[in-house]
């Protein structure tokens, strides 16, 4: 269609439908079908060295128990004022303190946790409590009650939070609630269901009701362990390096419905491919140093730097030391809707 | 948290962080995460007997061809310049006259069209046409060639057009393409997908690749009929009346991944209960006159009127002739990120 | 390992591991897993003009009342007194005479229902009756009352049974129980499943809560329309002319969870290629006459005629005359377990 | 129907159309669809002090090499020369002594390796070796090549084979060949898979192609510490104490598609109610001694005796120590067929 204004004809009966809350699709076809997606999200890289001054001084700026989460929204330069990373998903760095809590709550929106620094503090998910190590990967469902601490003799804690919040939103399917008390009572030792459902054995009446995993915490010790065997047993792939996904070990899904998470392992020297793909990806660096290309843009990384890749961007990733890099996607989404589209090159 | 202005130095705090793209979340928690949905989208109705002159009115502004499409969009009052209805889906009305072609093209955005006005004109899809006729529901499904034509001889035709433009705008996943000539070849004799998938039975060596339903007309005839057998047995539900949905043969779930359609049959004197769901909903009546409570506000419809239904707005369906009303929302999409959520009162 | 007679050391072990109940898996392994497959089950064929006479002299032998079901088993040249016609399947000709009642009763049993000859007898099941034509196919699954009758004023009625009696009996897992009386209560009025799950819609709030169809009678109206239809638009296989499975329409699975069925269609004149598939199938033919190879041996078939292939068998069929068969398996079940096998040359 | 003999018209009638391989279903229909399951298959157990001298004679009597597999089949003694030990389920007991190599092959019956003395055996599956140990639950599935090998400077090791060997021949579905050497090459380190598919985790690319578990070693150690676990925190079944499915990772599904394996912790004092399911089940004692009742025979049970269960038997674990059961039975393929049915009381 025309780019040119329309006639004067026209732009009268556009005002005139228009006031019955209807618009002509001719007009804007192009932009609604396009040929290939234009993102408004952009890459962009946040290093830890600039923001973790910020997040420490969110620690006298406010208290955990007055921000109830005290959380610096890793905010896209292309869609400011968003609060989001990508179209339909969030990011944001939450720091809790010795001594505090973070109060429970419940929200249809689902959460990831990837600890960033610090050690020993812990997050609560449906009556049983999990400690938190770097590299850790926790998850809060969806409508499960949650809260965080930290004991009073412990260090400072940071982690990365991941979560739907935009999707639910466009979706308009938020429900929140919060817990009577600031912690939810803790029913079962911690380890109990991981022993339940993480070694690849189930209890045998065990009914898979919802499509998020039993287990909440994949610690990193084991993710670790996994990339170097994979590593040392020598298949490479020339655009991921060593890759994997975290699944729910139900049913060998994803975690949760909403977000895919990573962790990947590019070893020194690593020069990958390029690749596209639609969904949007949040990275957080977990060891070693490197590269990325997204699109014309290249960003050095180094541990606990996030950067954001858009989708259908062209992505190379390069190490310059051992790497190990986790990430996460709205790709069980795109799944679902047939719309996930890869291309490696 | 607080809805104050905060102080001075956390406005300090805040404007330093944001030149690093990062916010407080304590600020804005409470409206990124709400107790319950909030949607921007409003209850609304486009009578026909408005709509309709402006749609031919359309007929004399632009030509099918030059158009692509010639489509009025229903644009939702609540989000206006949005090019769309709901807060994922588009719906337009689409007017197609005598010897005109609207030309072959293929996107990734999935497509229905519900015939609400004249017969004889056809939509193929992939190699196959289907005539139209009103009440008839045709799916034009993600990445398939489609085109549209009326015979010289035939008389103005009018389909809703349902599509996941938004949503696939939302994901940054859409991809177009136009077929080199105005219309595909015909390939298969008209109704060959219907004998092959619409008799309860498949050809032996099908296989399910993907979500899509293989068969793309679902005549009204047929449905009316379903729809009739049914209120006979009587069996009618306080809420729904009678209600039924679209199925993919080959797999019973939903005709295409993002979009649900229904078809519900209500007698004359029904006065429904009320329900919510956070599915927005999308309705075209085709028979009947009634009214449909939306949140506090009440609607009059009769034939080929539209109306829309917000995420968790409480509805109320009554008629006072036998009514018959087609819907279609983004069910799928919830129920495949576990975000659908009813109620019944 | 050695085919001839173990040594007197070894006999003597043998004999004194026997009475421990243990034998020694070397003396036969080969047969146990044998390099593939060697059936006890042969080809056999069953021409109606034979059998009719036999079938209708059971009318005058037995009673319906007090045969409860007047059946003549076929059975297995291959597996005598086995009550088998493939190693898990059971096929019976049953006789329903005008006034006759077949009394209700229910089993863990699937059981499949082919009219032969004759209409307007009925089968009931869970409360609604279907009126019987040749060549529809009738489904009276696991667990489900069934009865049959034909009225006074009728004809002479005989259909294929096909059921997993020599499954369930294999897996020890068969319940029966009578109705308390003849007939069960009818319910609902003809064809109400039909409307209702048969039209590519599913009531709304269907839930799938068995691997069984809800619909238990497919028309032979419809099936053959859509073997023409598909025969018309010209893609033959080599191998099966025409084929089409039945399917359950809330899953696109089969119609019953240990058995296939299918419909096929083969135009005058049509040699086929060999084939070769793990299950074992029985054929009764609608329509035509033609010859089937199964091995070595060729039989020729006419209308009404029944055959069995076992697993494995090369099978190669020709038409004289347009020809319909249908067809049933235990295919579900092989692929259940990924036991199927096929082979085309 | 009558258990008289039939009269003198019906036997002729009978005689006549057994010719044409024909027989009255009305004469055996009460036994063809029994009112409850009546299993050939009787409780037995296999006391290890008394099978144990007799699998060490086997060492003496016949080579692994002659053999290929030596092993002593647990016979059912309600069907002698069945080789059997259920209706679908083959169990026996292979010795391997040190120097030795079970020759490669595959076939398509699955089979499960379950280690009962000894350690320092191996098996090969498709390139990859594992160690066995007491406890490990291994397996070989349908249609990869493995084989098995003890070092020189090892120990004799026993394992309990768990196959499917009667239910493909049941459905005629075997095949087997002989890999080319007596050991198949070693292609990937110890510890490959379950790095690749054991932690919870799985490469980004891995497509689930078939139902079989990607790894094939559950350890003992982790399974044992699962057990723990639960135990300690605290919620027995009355009926099953501690029970534990083993799942294929990739799927949440069973290991195997023909066979479900379990692992059970009974504490000392453990006095089971009673429960009874169509699966019959074969039982190897890991650790403790206990008795089980099954129907009307009580069986002392200790540290590597092995019992069966038939069918629909009603069935009373008890612990006089902390007791570990290994079990197994043809669950997946009653529950695909629709015909598991459990009772507890």
């Amino acid at each position: 269609m025309s780019e040119r204004a329309p006639s004067a004809e026209r732009a009268a009966y556009y005002e005139h439908i228009g006031r019955n809350h209807m618009a002509p699709l001719w007009e804007s076809l192009h932009s609604l079908v396009p040929p290939q997606p234009r993102p408004r999200v952009v890459p962009a890289i946040w290093k830890y060295s600039e923001v973790r001054p910020l997040v420490m001084e969110a620690g006298r700026v406010i208290s955990a128990e007055e921000a109830v989460r005290r959380v610096l929204i890793l905010q896209n330069p292309g869609t400011p004022g968003s609060s989001s990373i990508t179209g339909s998903l969030y990011a944001g760095l939450q720091l809790i303190l010795p001594g505090e809590i973070a109060p429970s709550h419940r929200h249809t929106q689902s959460a990831l946790r990837f600890i960033v620094e610090g050690r020993g503090a812990w997050t609560a998910v449906n009556g049983e409590r999990t400690t938190m190590e770097p590299g850790d990967f926790i998850i809060t469902p969806s409508w499960t009650w949650h809260d965080h601490g930290n004991p009073s003799d412990g260090e400072p804690v940071v982690w990365l939070d991941g979560l739907d919040i935009p999707l639910v939103q466009y979706f308009d399917a938020g429900f929140a609630e919060n817990y009577p008390e600031a912690q939810q009572p803790v029913q079962r030792p911690e380890g109990d269901s991981f022993a339940r459902y993480g070694f690849n054995m189930l209890p045998v009446r065990h009914k898979v009701s919802d499509p998020t995993s039993p287990i909440f915490s994949y610690p990193y010790a084991r993710s670790r362990e996994a990339l170097d065997t994979l590593y040392r047993n020598g298949e490479l792939d020339a655009w991921d390096g060593i890759k994997l996904r975290y699944v729910n070990p139900a049913t060998g899904g994803w975690p949760m419905p909403t977000m895919a998470t990573f962790m990947q392992y590019l070893p020194a020297g690593f020069q990958g491919k390029t690749y596209r793909s639609t969904d949007a990806t949040v990275f957080s660096v977990v060891e070693g140093r490197g590269t990325v290309r997204i699109g014309d843009e290249v960003f050095q990384f180094e541990p606990r730097d996030h950067f954001v890749v858009p989708s259908w961007a062209p992505v190379q990733l390069a190490a310059l030391e051992d790497a190990v890099l986790f990430s996460y996607s709205d790709r069980p989404v795109l799944t679902a809707l047939n719309l996930l589209r890869e291309s490696r090159t």
